[in-house]
């Protein structure tokens, strides 16, 4: 496996630190920080110097163990358990709204009450282990959805890419881009086609980025510019993330994934989702019920450090938008690949 | 008609100035600047303070009678064609690639030179004429437009564009905007959604100001929303303008005007081009024979005074696309509606 750089990496044992890619810097610097305490940790993720869910599930697993360590040696169980609680609320509060999060420090709280046996000393290093067993599973998973996914994808394709689905959205080589990561590595030739990815710019800034670190042949165009490079023949296949998906395989993405997915279907290209079996939400029959966030007119007026419309303007700005399941040629999980996509397959590839 | 600002305004006699709107301090900021010298006329169609072929053409006809100012009032007849031929090579030279600039100073020579029993005084004045017909004859190429446009939107109408089709590049009222200014003269209630148009934010910079000075509701969206839009059945037409139209009529316009235009026929929704005759190309059989300029990768990786892309990024930034005849539902233009689109009924209306 080539050598690149990782979104985050521990050092030592229990009582080491966390080193992670200043995402905010992206793509004009490339620094690294070192996160030693749980307030450095707190600080990553509230302005998002690390993000993307399963980043920021790891990131907080390991700031629970960075927490632990201001406890004193003969640090008794319950003054574990009260900071153990108090390191977990607080970061909890950093970004109240990401779902991995919780999901993260809940796994954490549930080892420490299932193993009252321990010390605390003992159970600081238990902790540290589920820490690395979380980055681990999120590194598998990838590794998983890449080699489904490969299979997929011939020597010579053209890949068009909306938004960032890559490795600095997790602990490995993300999803969409997990793919792209594993065709190149099994010696495939492929030329990607990155969307930019307005308002935030997601692929300019970070796809681009990552696949030009793995030396995979990137190509940055602006979202208007897909059904060109399409009806120029210079794309055989597409290739996104997905941030929801419902129980009939609907799929709910960055925002201009849906006219990606159009185009393809006009132009007879597969449209390919990947994304880990934890995105379904079998809860939701289909993708009309998924909301959709509307965010701030800046983000399209004024997202990059320039006015670009009159003042005032009004803006609609929906976050995301969803590819219906009969545009999605197969999704491709860590399980395996669905396809075709219908509610039948949903549901027994995720009880497989 | 409404108080609005006018692209350019002429004031005085043949020895007046010419006011213009300098655009590139759009959106931010609304200046006229006057120019009462060659030199100023020349300066600002070169920093492109004015810009759309149109609205060119019409400034360097107005700058060759600014040119002529500086004869002596005894000047002969020789003097005069001798500036004449001086100030119009001057102009030209302003933006080598602009044919409407060439078109209009070669129109002013040619009155010139059939009207060899004028003296100089009197051909001063009879070039400040054909100037204003110029002017007044590219208004009434907008406002025809705009008539035979509007019949087409109905009250209630969300209409989609891309770019800026509008006033701002020619001297009356554009040509996709002056169907929007003529319907809601008419009272019909339209709202617009206005593609901001990356890499150059044409949309976002020009085309919500100008919506927005003449109180038509527009909305702004990214390019890659236009789908979305369409979905949820905010938008029942679209219309956008041209830059060149083949014999078959496919249509030649900004980048991502394919786009657009496939995914209005994925939602069955109407396709329009709004274009003077004088866009048409009848020496090109069809869309595939127009050569598509590509342009800076700065464009798009550093386009809004902040670097978006990692340095050396491969990009592929194409100016321009091509809208095939059979995704168009019809071509407006000054001489009336071409529906269908047809190799037969274009060559029919241009012949009308």
């Amino acid at each position: 496996m080539s050598e690149h750089p990782r979104t985050m990496r521990w050092n030592g044992d229990s009582h080491g630190w966390l080193t992670m890619i200043d995402q905010t810097l992206l793509p004009v610097e490339f620094k690294e920080i070192e996160c030693r305490t749980v307030e450095e940790i707190w600080e990553a993720i509230k302005m998002l110097r690390v993000r993307g869910a399963p980043a920021i599930g790891c990131s907080a697993a390991y700031g629970v163990v960075i927490g632990l360590q201001t406890l004193a040696d003969d640090a008794d169980r319950k003054e574990f358990d009260a900071r153990l609680e108090e390191v977990a609320t607080y970061l909890a509060g950093s970004r109240p709204t990401a779902v991995n999060l919780f999901w993260a420090l809940d796994r954490m709280k549930r080892v420490a009450a299932e193993n009252q046996e321990l010390a605390p000393k003992e159970m600081h290093t238990r902790l540290l282990t589920e820490a690395v067993a979380i980055e681990d599973e999120d590194r598998e998973m990838c590794a998983a959805i890449g080699r489904h996914g490969a299979k997929l994808i011939e020597s010579g394709t053209g890949i068009l890419t909306h938004c960032n689905a890559g490795g600095l959205a997790t602990a490995g080589d993300g999803t969409a881009l997990a793919v792209m990561f594993a065709a190149a590595a099994q010696g495939k030739e492929i030329q990607v086609y990155a969307d930019e990815t307005r308002p935030l710019l997601q692929g300019a800034r970070l796809t681009t980025w990552e696949l030009q670190q793995r030396g995979v042949p990137v190509t940055l165009i602006c979202d208007s510019m897909a059904g060109q490079v399409m009806k120029e023949k210079r794309v055989q296949a597409v290739i996104t993330g997905a941030d929801r998906i419902a129980a009939n395989g609907d799929a709910c993405n960055k925002i201009g994934t849906y006219s990606v997915a159009v185009l393809a279907k006009a132009h007879g290209i597969p449209f390919y989702v990947a994304a880990p079996s934890s995105t379904f939400d079998l809860s939701l029959e289909n993708g009309e019920l998924i909301p959709i966030e509307e965010r701030l007119a800046e983000e399209i007026t004024d997202g990059m450090g320039k006015q670009t419309a009159p003042a005032d303007t009004n803006v609609y700005n929906p976050a995301f938008d969803v590819a219906p399941a009969e545009l999605i040629d197969a999704i491709i999980t860590e399980k395996g690949v669905i396809r075709p996509v219908t509610k039948e397959n949903v549901r027994a590839m995720l009880e497989a």
